[in-house]
């Protein structure tokens, strides 16, 4: 069984989540070579739409995320990758998770607190 | 703030999270209407690609998905759906979590038990 690349223009989604907290961290796209060289290095790759270009998750603030375990879904379209999270938080903008906003009575609502400073790590970069 | 659906033509994905377990269910994808569709029903509503329709999560086996909270992500094109799952199993393939396969040396294998037997739900038609 392979996984499902053509359905999405060569990329399937990847759902990446915290290994101990259970806690879903981010979600990203691996082409066939961002999968390959998740399973083969341990550390989650994604393929960045918007650069258009193979991404090592932490290859500038060091935040890598280290697989543990690799699961797919029954249409072989997506992927779920347990990891534990190196650093202080995923999110670039200096969150443990993207998902840092709730809607709350229909206004989407900033949950959570910074776990670091983003400009401290990509230095205005990001 | 709105969600952008622009960056996937029409689409954000959304991934769906059992409130209580943390166990990731299955991935979808959300255009406008069904994101308000999901927003104002309180039930968790897709757009099917393969089927080019908004398509109500339980419509047929009457496994819908209770929304108990919804968060996005720094570029808002994802949403994380935390749900209370009615019924046995979220895939058609009679499982929990449409995640039932992991990579386990190197192979694709089947890791989960069914909860429910899918020909006696989905009568074939699926």
């Amino acid at each position: 069984m392979t996984l499902d690349f053509a359905k999405s223009d060569g990329l399937i989604t990847a759902v990446i989540q915290d290994a101990t907290s259970g806690r879903v961290l981010m979600v990203g796209y691996m082409n066939e070579e961002a999968f390959r060289k998740t399973v083969e290095t341990g550390f989650a790759t994604f393929y960045s739409r918007s650069r258009k270009k193979l991404w090592l998750k932490g290859e500038s603030s060091g935040h890598r995320l280290v697989v543990k375990e690799i699961a797919t879904d029954c249409d072989q379209d997506a992927v779920l990758v347990k990891v534990d999270a190196q650093g202080p938080g995923v999110c670039h903008e200096g969150y443990e998770s993207c998902f840092f906003r709730k809607l709350v009575g229909g206004e989407w609502t900033i949950t959570d607190q910074q776990t670091y400073d983003p400009n401290a790590v990509y230095g205005g970069a990001q």
